[in-house]
Formats: structure tokens, C-alpha cells, sequence
């Protein structure tokens, strides 16, 4: 696997089911086809959850062993501040290796935000702490599928939030960030549509502060003044119309369940999560930690593997964002 | 067609494409096998309309001259205060007829919001003429269709006004609503699925005003103590995955774009919208006056067609709601 690109992949939450999925990663031909995958989390909990369900245990080369929780302390499925901690653990750790090129990428199991929180770690997500840790100008989250992708111009606030978050630079740089990553991963021009805010985009001010004439029309306009191919604001419901797929190589979206919501409707669980702008390359699963069914050898594994080959492809692309403008096909 | 329900259809702005539809409908079979349809609008129009596309002209008997604006005055595809205020009359007499039992039931065409502002209409939209003409107590949006059914706590607001208008009891009402319109089209006691506000809910207080422990969860508890089957609150992002969409008749969303999203990028262009607690039976296209192809003859007529049918089988069904309670099987 000389050749392949180095995946750091992390565990995730100890309660969740980030182990089980990992114990498959390292055992699934599709992840060894396309990558040199390591597991960054605690060899014990691997090897209790294998042991638990009867799987064989991991090859301990494949494991960055971080000693961050002792297996037994682990309660399947219940949120803990060690479980966020311990979460918290592996994935500053694969950051800081990829920061410092050690490995090619990384791929990041679910975590918690209760666990998180409970832990006092003051990050709501990993799109947050990767933004911080990495010192990221400007990033974003973006989820693709085959079906649908979508940028999101802010993630993990609440609905009322988000009018405040909203500024023509934000947008503007989550437009530039997705023709960038796009462009690199169908090598070639993508066509982008924006959302607007309100229903129907404020239909001309009846609905709404104006935001998309203020806010989001002007960013729009600046993204094609440097030539990226980028129409809207489109009315959020008509935006996901057939019609309109069609054509949109990616949409970019003012809050999360815009997008989120026809993201999942229409490519369920299949999606990949990106963060655009870093100067590492990250995927992630696109649920949660599943702490229903934590631990039962069930979850399914297809969005964690795609999350795997996803990092493979940008990270054999020499995929780096600079933050700053578009490197396209640079 | 003595025994059908006889449907008032209003033509919608005369600048939109509810002229052709109008045309098309009257002499459509399926709506012939089921209704006694009328159009309220203005022959002139629709004559006009008919010449200019090649199409015969409409029966004289089927449809009630408002002479509200000379045909010749209409510009397709244009937004006008004389095209608003017609669209309104054709409306506000199609609801007195309907108030007066005169007609079994009305199915609104497409009416344009920026004609009806610049009439000086104070109203946003159909649900809220109808809303105040007819003095319902309560009332809500329901756009409904084979796929996905969805009621909407708030409809046409700016998103930033979304919270405000959030309360106990108008999610109550909107859970009562639609509980009971689709115990009488299901013929079965059917089950709701309620979404949360915020991204995955609120996830517990970490995200936004606690909206779902304050006032989501406490309407659904209000609702179950009366036998209603709902859950929720549900992260709106995961609330339209397959496997919930197969375990739910309909929807509770909070706001427009929560529900008309995972609708329209479902069910597309095919649903029908019906609003609930009326005394008077009204659905309506799910579409709008589509100015870029009026008077084309090109426009699809089958949301039309769709909601002349819910019409009739609700009207059919002798549905009347109180807007007090549930009048399940009354």
C-alpha cells in the first residue's frame, strides 16, 4: 500500500458506533483498494467491541493507539464527558499529523455533541474544531453524494441564528470554496446554485429583511466576476426540483437543514461530509453516533467507506486549499 | 353531473397561467367524472386566451363573468395591480359562494403575490384571504400528494419571523388539523410525524431557544392526550429519511421551506394544496402563475387536475371542519 495515500481515520465516540465501524473499515476491500488507513482511537475499546461481537481483533499495526479511555469505561450508547473527551483526543491528534503531513488525510468517525459538551470541549462539531485547530481563514461544510451536494453557509447554530451569521463575504467564500472543490472532483467547470434565505427567496421583498438582495444577490455577483458559473437566489423550494438537479453540480445553502434536509431525502444516509478551505484534507461519516444501536454489529458502513475514498481521491489530487481564492486545478 | 360536487374554479391572475389551465380543465375527463366545475373569473380572458393558443372556447354555462379587468387589458407574464385586485375578486367570490353552500367546494388557481401587493391587497396568499373572509378560528396549509404530505405551522413569513410566531397552541391547532383531514382522506386513524426547529432539533438545548422542549413537545403531548398518533420533536434533517417517510401520513413542519423542500424534491410539482379548518372546502395548484411561460398553452395541467379531484373527494366526504377539536368521522 506503499503508493496509496495515508488515512488517518478517526474512532469517533467509544459509545457509538465509530469502533464497529472501523473494526470493518480496516477489513473492507474497497478501503484497502484505495487507501493505507490507520485508526486513531484506543486499541482497547477495538478490542473489547470486536471481542463482544465476535469479529477478530484489529491488526494493532493499523491502530494509533491514544490510551484515552480505559475499554471497561465505556458504557454503550450513553453520552459521557470521557467519551467526548476521549473523541476529542483522537481527532486533534489525526489533525495535528496531517497538519504536519504525516499522514495524507483524514476521515473522521461520529461524534457526540452532547458527549462533547458534557466534557466541556467548546466546539459543536468537527467542522469547529477543525476551522480552529487548523487556523482555517475561511472553510465550510460541504455534503455530497452522487445524487446531491450541498454547501452550507452556517451549520451548528439555532434556526433564529442564522440571519445574524449570514454576510456577503461568508457566502461569498462558501460559493468560491465549493467551485474549488467541485472543479477538483469532476475536473471540470461546475455549474453552482445558491438558495435564498426566506420562502420563495422574499419573493422581492415581501418576505424577509432583503437578505437576498443585500446579502446573497451581491455575493453571487462577485462569485461570477471571478468567472465561477453560479446562478440564484432560487426560491429553497423549487430549488430541489428535478429540473433544477439537473443542472446544479452543487447548491450552496444558507443553514443546515436546507440543505440537509433534501441532501437526505433524496440521497439518505449515502453522503459524504467535507470541510472546505482547510489546509488538510477531511471527510467524515455523514451520521451520527447511533447510540440506539451502538455496539450491535447492525450500523451500516457504506457512508463511513464512501467518507474513506473520498478522502483517498482529494488527498491523491493534492487536494490543499489555501483559504484563499481558488487554486483551481492548481 | 346533477349529483357531482359542484367545484367553484377561480382562474387565478389573469397574467399567469391559470387562463390556459382554466381552459384545459373544463374539458378534462377526469375532472368531468368527478366534479360539476365552474370557472370564476372573466370570459373575456379566458376567450382571449383560448384564440390566441388555437383552442376552442370555453362552455358560457360553465363559467360566472366577474368582468373584473377587460381582456384586453391583460399582459401575460406581467405583474399588475389590475391582474391582482381581479384575482382577489375572483377569490372573495368564489369563497361567498362557497360560504352560502352554493358550491360544494373551491380550487384556487394560481394568484400572484407582487399583483395582489400592488393592488393594495393586504394578504400574502390564498390560505390568508380565506383565513379572514370565512372568520376561521384556525386554520393551516396542507400540501399533500402521494409521496408526502406536509402542514405548515407558519406559511408565508420572512424566515427570520419563524420563532415568533411559534406557540403551543398554533402547533396544537396544526396537529389537530391535519389529524383530522387525514383520518377522512386515509379512512383510518393516520399517524403524524412533528419536526423540530432547529438542526437535529435542538439536540437537547445546544442548539437555538429550546423551541422543542418549550412549546413542540408539549403540543405533541397535547395531542396525544386526545388520541392522536404523533411523534416528535424529530431533527427535520432526518425526519424525511425513507424509513420515516414510510411510517407517516403527514407532516407537522414549522416553517415553509421545512416542509415545501423535502416536498417539491419529492413529489415534485404534484401536490395539492388544501387548507384546513375552514368551514368551506378549498385546495389549490401547488404551483404559481409561472409568468415565464403564461399564455403558451405549454403549462402542465395536472396539479390542477389533482386538486379539482381532492375537492371533490372531500367535498364528496361532506368535510367541514369546526376548526374546534377533532371531528373525526362527523
Amino acid at each position: 500500500m506503499a503508493n496509496l495515500p495515508r488515512i488517518a481515520i478517526t474512532m469517533g465516540d467509544p459509545a457509538g458506533v465509530g469502533p464497529e465501524l472501523c473494526l470493518r473499515l480496516l477489513r473492507d476491500e474497497r478501503v484497502q483498494a484505495v487507501s493505507d488507513p490507520v485508526i486513531v482511537g484506543d486499541r482497547g475499546v477495538l478490542n473489547r467491541v470486536a471481542q463482544h461481537l465476535g469479529w477478530p481483533r484489529p491488526d494493532p499495526a493499523r491502530i494509533v493507539d491514544l490510551q484515552a479511555i480505559p475499554a471497561e469505561a465505556v458504557e454503550p450508547g450513553r453520552v459521557a464527558a470521557v467519551c467526548g473527551k476521549a473523541a476529542y483526543i483522537y481527532v486533534t491528534h489525526a489533525i495535528t499529523e496531517a497538519c504536519a503531513g504525516r499522514v495524507d488525510a483524514i476521515c473522521t468517525g461520529p461524534i457526540n455533541k452532547e458527549s462533547l459538551h458534557a466534557a466541556g470541549i467548546p466546539f459543536p462539531g468537527h467542522t469547529e474544531i477543525l476551522a480552529e485547530l487548523t487556523k482555517a481563514k475561511r472553510s465550510c461544510m460541504m455534503l455530497t453524494s452522487e445524487t446531491i451536494t450541498c454547501s452550507l453557509v452556517t451549520v451548528h447554530v439555532g434556526y433564529a441564528a442564522v440571519p445574524g451569521l449570514l454576510s456577503r463575504e461568508r457566502i461569498r467564500d462558501t460559493i468560491e470554496l465549493t467551485a474549488d472543490a467541485l472543479q477538483r472532483l469532476r475536473g471540470r467547470k461546475p455549474r453552482l446554485l445558491v438558495c435564498g434565505l426566506n420562502p420563495h427567496a422574499g419573493e422581492h421583498g415581501l418576505f424577509g429583511d432583503r437578505e437576498e438582495e443585500r446579502l446573497i444577490a451581491p455575493a453571487i455577483a462577485d462569485a461570477r466576476a471571478q468567472g465561477i458559473e453560479v446562478d440564484g437566489p432560487l426560491p429553497p423550494d423549487t430549488a430541489f426540483l428535478p429540473k433544477h438537479r439537473r443542472a446544479t453540480d452543487a447548491y450552496v445553502c444558507m443553514y443546515h437543514d436546507q440543505g440537509l434536509i433534501p441532501l437526505k431525502a433524496l440521497a439518505f444516509e449515502e453522503a459524504v461530509n467535507v470541510t472546505l478551505g482547510l489546509p488538510i484534507v477531511r471527510t467524515s461519516v455523514d451520521h451520527g453516533t447511533a447510540f440506539d444501536i451502538a455496539w450491535q454489529g447492525v450500523a451500516d458502513g457504506s457512508s463511513f467507506v464512501r467518507a474513506v475514498e473520498l478522502a483517498s481521491r482529494l488527498a491523491a489530487g493534492g487536494y490543499r486549499s489555501t483559504g484563499f481564492g481558488l487554486q483551481v486545478g492548481g
